[in-house]
């Protein structure tokens, strides 16, 4: 169920099966498969999934090409509350490994917050991606277009951009380097640096050679209306016409909590067998968090495979019958 | 599109990017994917996918856990053909390495065949699992509860058998081995060998020691009605009471038209690296062919993985500007 904080004091004693940190697509995957298996689960989300902004779902089996990404969002978490699993919503700062069992430090609230302690015998690390747009940020209207024809994912929305003029608003001059692969959905593209950074030589000739135009001085503002992105106004007045866009942004891989484990990196991602096990052998990494594709379809899956493979781990130490009384 | 007879002769020419075995989850998802990612795509399907079967998804992420898995299979089929994908339903018989292409050659319809040669770049194998109940096949009514409270599949269905009175069908004396996962769930079961097979005396002890009851008679039929199973008679006339079952049949992996090209196997299932390559470099598995769990919410990931990686192969190949002219 939905936890609410009068409900907390009754979870206090309790040792979960697994908790799993996100509800996300991963997550939420996770905790579906988890409470089929009669495993007690607790999902710790501290809102806004990165799938949560996706306005559109345009590759994801069985759905409508238009659903938006929190419909998938909202109809997992119902589907997994129906379940009998626990949710709720705080942030997870801490995870100290007891041993047999994880203790969480969780903080509820964000004025005059308060602190608990969660305990569960696996984790599910399902806390993805924090997205950020430092300098975008800055810019006029950046909002209103992000996740409507303003695209974060060159994977799920090249597509979408075939054959238009496309702007690409990076943060370093390595993220303007997708304009390569973009380049395979249409040649009209124009690379921003919203005088962020400088590109240097090498690049600057390789970009020219491929027929992409730079343009180095600061972004005034998005035009655009009703969530359709027309062009940019730039800092001189000047304004560039373009019909969609795509973010290369800086991410951050929201793993914080794990900081007091050692675990195995590749970069900011979790290094995972193929069920997902990271190098702990009673936590598990899935969606944009462990090494991968970040796709709704590949976090969906990685939460099943981890969930089954708790399963097993819990019913081979166990023997064959779970006891009746499932805890939550 | 769907591909008629009438317009086969329009695709004698044509390479395909890739050319997809089989239009169940795993099938559709690639396709949907590939199509995105401007590869010409044609999906043969002969039918009839396992999920087809499927008279409720229960654990698939995003809808409500009474979609029927041909819902999904519907869905998916109009999503590809909405992004211009090939689908043609026939049988492949048979795939050649030509080196730069393979040559795949389908039979069209079942009496008075035709046979066609189609060519493509890349294969995805995604031709799953073909179910038989061979000894069932024989009963009255299975096919009445089969997908309903008759369940094929323990990982999907184990939840929905819960502390009921549950019938495991085996094939094979290894085929009843899955009462001790089920067990899990359930401590009601009885297994029947249907009288097609003898029971060694170590499993007879194990299966009584768990407390599960082994009848070894033929069953004369299933009992019940709108599909719902409410046990079996048996050939002596006596009835057993139960609330489900689970068939425990014989698989074959439906992959006879590779059997000419060289692929490691393990078991029946192909060996796939992380983004479902098989150990030929253009031939990709996906789905309950390959190594893992059968699970609809895999094969979607597997599609999409499949599909990303061919991509980058082809796109890195010829440069990054996919020609203006896409075939099909």
């Amino acid at each position: 169920m939905q936890l609410t904080k009068a409900m907390l004091n009754q979870r206090a004693d309790q040792v979960y099966d697994v908790l799993v940190v996100g509800g996300g697509a991963a997550g939420l995957s996770a905790g579906i498969y988890l409470q089929r298996y009669l495993l007690s689960t607790l999902i710790v989300d501290k809102g806004k999934a990165r799938s949560f902004w996706m306005q559109e779902l345009h590759n994801y089996l069985g759905l409508p090409p238009d659903t938006p990404g929190r419909e998938v969002l909202k109809q997992g978490k119902a589907h997994y509350l129906d379940l009998d699993g626990d949710y709720l919503n705080a942030y997870v700062e801490e995870v100290i490994d007891e041993g047999e069992t994880f203790a969480v430090r969780v903080r509820l609230g964000r004025q005059n917050p308060t602190y608990r302690t969660f305990r569960s015998r696996y984790l599910i690390a399902a806390s993805g991606i924090i997205d950020h747009l430092p300098q975008l940020a800055n810019m006029q209207n950046v909002f209103d277009y992000a996740g409507h024809n303003l695209h974060v994912c060159l994977i799920c929305d090249g597509y979408e951009m075939r054959d238009q003029r496309a702007g690409v608003f990076g943060s370093s001059p390595g993220s303007l380097e997708v304009a390569f692969p973009l380049g395979w959905f249409t040649p009209h593209i124009t690379l921003f640096t919203n005088g962020d950074f400088e590109v240097d030589q090498e690049r600057r000739d390789r970009f020219s050679d491929a027929g992409y135009r730079l343009i180095e001085q600061p972004i005034k503002q998005f035009l655009g209306e009703n969530h359709v992105m027309s062009g940019v106004e730039l800092a001189d007045g000047t304004i560039v016409e373009l019909d969609t866009g795509l973010i290369s942004m800086g991410s951050k891989y929201h793993a914080d909590y794990l900081k007091g484990i050692e675990l195995e990196y590749n970069g900011g991602n979790l290094v995972t067998d193929p069920m997902n096990r990271t190098s702990h052998p009673r936590i598990f990494a899935v969606g944009d968090l462990k090494v991968g594709m970040n796709q709704v379809a590949i976090a969906a899956a990685d939460g099943a495979q981890a969930a089954t493979q708790i399963w097993r781990d819990i019913r081979r130490a166990e023997g064959t019958r779970r006891p009746a009384a499932i805890a939550a």
